[in-house]
């Protein structure tokens, strides 16, 4: 990552960093599966009007056009590219709810784009990886739980820092604030949610003056705003308070449930925070964020929450719960601070050697033998000296250099080097394998990162 | 396949239409590790000269830019989505030379975009996967070998009809024409390409008034386009016609290498076809096409060549061989010709039923143990009656359904049931396993497809 991207904003990764990204990929997709999620994709690119009907900022959305356009285009045709996968999502549970089970559970792993200038953790091109349960009318609470416990599964097993899920429901502190007689309660959430930005003194500036807070009703927020708890404690606290709502009360019990079985099942991962507001208006309960420790500042790596309606068409809505992984922000820390290292950059774990040019369709015997049981294996393409064809699979960090040749009976004989130990054994192709941790590339925690 | 596309030409898969195509692409990402080469993605755009550098026609392009764009923003700053993944990559090459170990042999599975009038066989975004070689300066010929038998064990193993590998190589081609006289041997190239739209009549009036050949000329060139074989006697009936050049000797021993070796490996599968001629101009011998037995007219969903200069930078240039798979065209076929079907749609094995609210937790526990042991499940999310329990399994395709219960004894009590067959029996949660072929969703060939 030394290496400057040629267009700003659009990073390529060498083949050894690519490893480590398909190595998130593949733990992610593994994880999602083994809990019964469903694969999608969406087109790349929507209606310039569906994406700009949330509100965003247009200037973060890429336009697309054929170069020669025809200029009659009206703007409910122009077409952009996504800026995440959420509102591509709703879209094709409207589109195609009368094919889909409900509640439909997908994960979704693709790119977008984003025209913001970029920073790390923040890329114009970036690979987002989606988790969502959605309901037809109604959905059970219980998925809020479960998908706390899937991220925090898949994401223990990356090899990246500790971190720390951090859990809210915006029913828990919109009643708050509603039962101290704010009303504006969105209005304390935009606010709150800048708290980590600019402090707490210009927090409570901003809820006199922009929500007509009271220095005491401001107080009383940013007090809220200050409880976080890795245990069940966090309960008593909010009690203390003594204030009395019924959406708060709601929310407790909601986030009671998520944190009861989140310490138990990943103890101390998950953390109650009270402060988490999430900019996105559409959350409607649980609100949950990531970080890695020691890495705050490159910002979530993991968020999402409950939303009331993902989508709706006609009569019918359709609630969900769900989270985003921002695989490209959490790569390219990975590997800008070399958090990971990989054993080698090629699949190969064997080369297979020419010692003279007519061997060729041999050492592809040889080579389709190991790969019937799953080693990979390169043959070399023209014959060298042993010396070289060792260089040749040093260099590309290839373990095991396999040798054919012809003994006085004529018959062939097999020899497998391990290259890095130098010790050299006779091999029969129809059943070496190489160790285990030799077989494919491995991606390690570098031991010093926590 | 029977929904129409919201957006044409952009259309997008049911999750179990999705399970096809995520069966392809592993097959296709198995094969190529298995064969030593590594994963690499370029980014989706590049600069609008780099995309028409090859002079592509320029509608064909999707032009990108912010919403709000930069007045000022110069042509060479403006992008556009790649229409291939031949271009980018022959950058990512040039720019990361320093980084890369040639012969540098990469796979690269990826999106592409182009903005042709969308039917069959033709989207407008579609999935390419390409499997190339490059070398730096010189690249041995045994790659453009192996790489006929990498894409024939890759295409063997998917559920699709018999399909047939064409080759041919463009020096034997020119080699013969340049030996019968007619220099414009690239012109005779384009008219020959022709051939199988407008017929050999037709042709042949091009190579008179276009090209200038004679009708002996023009006669002697239709004659070799029409030289197929499945065996080596290709060679004998080139020989045949007398015609004497060096380039044409050098077509014939290389197109013979290729064909030996892979008649050998995958007899039946591989054709000479001396009509193959690849419409663009960057080949520079062994040229590839592959079509679907029966769905000829779907056009070619593997094709490919050797190029003497993918790419060049100051004084070097890298020559390279590869193919590209229309992944999109092909999973779209499957699907609208029921190719293929899959076992279930979803990734659960089992669903563990709730028979009462609180028993969730211990739901879990055995569905932690089940997926410690790659078993894809997933957990009700509130109790219901057995029935409709196994009603929501059944409309999914879930096939095992895992009670919980509890005895006299206090104890916990696991049964599972075979919902296909009723059978019902006690299950131990640490070692139950669902049989292989229920593991997963399972991608079959239609029986009578071929």
């Amino acid at each position: 990552m030394a290496r400057k991207a040629s267009l700003s904003g659009f990073s390529e990764l060498l083949p050894e960093e690519r490893v480590v990204e398909n190595h998130v990929l593949d733990v992610l997709r593994r994880t999602f599966e083994l809990h019964g999620f469903s694969s999608i994709e969406t087109r790349s690119v929507e209606t310039v009007d569906q994406l700009l009907q949330k509100g965003e900022i247009d200037k973060e959305v890429y336009a697309v056009s054929r170069l020669q356009e025809d200029p009659g285009t009206s703007s409910g045709e122009k077409l952009a590219l996504h800026f995440d996968l959420t509102v591509p999502f709703a879209r094709y549970v409207v589109e195609n709810a009368g094919y889909l089970n409900f509640p439909f559970m997908r994960y979704q792993i693709q790119k977008s784009w984003r025209g913001e200038r970029p920073q790390e953790g923040r890329a114009r091109e970036f690979t987002q990886a989606d988790i969502d349960v959605v309901g037809e009318e109604t959905l059970p609470f219980r998925y809020d739980v479960e998908l706390a416990l899937i991220v925090v599964e898949a994401l223990s097993q990356l090899p990246i820092p500790y971190f720390k899920l951090r859990l809210n429901n915006r029913k828990l502190s919109e009643g708050f604030y509603r039962g101290i007689g704010l009303s504006d309660t969105a209005g304390v959430l935009r606010a709150i949610d800048k708290l980590e930005k600019i402090g707490p003194e210009a927090v409570a500036t901003i809820l006199r003056e922009e929500v007509g807070a009271t220095d005491r009703q401001a107080q009383a927020a940013l007090e809220l705003a200050s409880v976080k708890s890795e245990s069940m404690d966090f309960v008593d606290k909010v009690r203390a308070f003594g204030v009395e709502d019924e959406l708060l009360e709601q929310g407790l019990r909601e986030l009671s449930e998520v944190m009861a079985e989140a310490s138990k099942r990943a103890p101390g991962t998950v953390i109650v925070d009270l402060s988490i507001a999430r900019g996105l208006d559409y959350y409607t309960g649980t609100v949950y964020e990531t970080f890695l420790v020691g890495h705050e500042k490159l910002g979530s790596i993991c968020s999402g929450g409950r939303y009331e309606s993902l989508a709706s068409s006609g009569k019918k809505t359709y609630p969900g719960v769900g989270l985003s992984i921002g695989v490209t922000r959490l790569v390219a820390r990975m590997l800008s601070q070399n958090l990971a290292s990989v054993t080698r950059k090629v699949p190969s774990a064997v080369l297979i050697a020419l010692t003279n040019d007519e061997a060729w369709s041999q050492a592809q015997d040889v080579a389709d033998q190991l790969r019937r049981r799953g080693v990979s294996c390169e043959v070399s393409a023209s014959a060298a000296k042993f010396g070289k064809q060792i260089k040749y699979a040093d260099r590309r960090g290839i373990p095991f250099v396999w040798f054919l040749s012809t003994d006085e009976a004529g018959d062939l004989v097999h020899e497998v080097k391990d290259i890095r130990s130098g010790e050299q054994v006779p091999a029969d192709p129809t059943s070496w394998m190489p160790p285990e941790e030799d077989l494919s590339p491995r991606v390690l925690a570098r031991e010093d990162a926590n």
